[in-house]
């Protein structure tokens, strides 16, 4: 297989892992509840993430880079979204 | 760097991202609670999962593969767990 369409198949891996954060966050903000997420998950993830992105980095594969930039500022949102509304009261 | 570093520091990146689906599937597991989060970040997820499972087949990087083969799983434990315990009420 050429190296282009390899570098597409990590593309879009990358916007889908990538852009599954968001109907999170829109939940989390729309709900105001985040009792049910692991705030453990999202720290080793977020530091899962930041490895993968030196790893890209190394091995100087774009969609690797590319993904996980946009991937570890989701992640910290998140985090963010768990501390401020984890204690929202369900009613 | 050695690719042997290299290869070490995906290793790294792949336990961490992959474990840290583990407290997240334990919360729920114990709690019987999983409202608050989202069943389309984890379908999105587990598909670009898939994808960076193909991805790294083809590039034939071994962190890529070991780390998204197992991570496909957590991913498909948490997509059941939420199904599962979605409506459960909060006391």
């Amino acid at each position: 297989m050429k190296d282009f369409h390899i570098g597409l198949i990590g593309m879009i891996a990358g916007v889908c892992t990538t852009a599954s954060f968001l109907p999170q966050i829109i939940k989390i903000l729309r709900t105001h509840h985040a009792r049910d997420i692991s705030l453990g998950m999202y720290i080793a993830l977020a530091t899962g993430i930041l490895l993968w992105l030196v790893y890209g980095i190394l091995v100087r594969r774009l969609p690797i880079i590319l993904a996980n930039s946009v991937a570890v500022v989701f992640c910290g949102i998140i985090i963010a979204a768990k501390l401020v509304y984890n204690g929202g009261a369900r009613k």
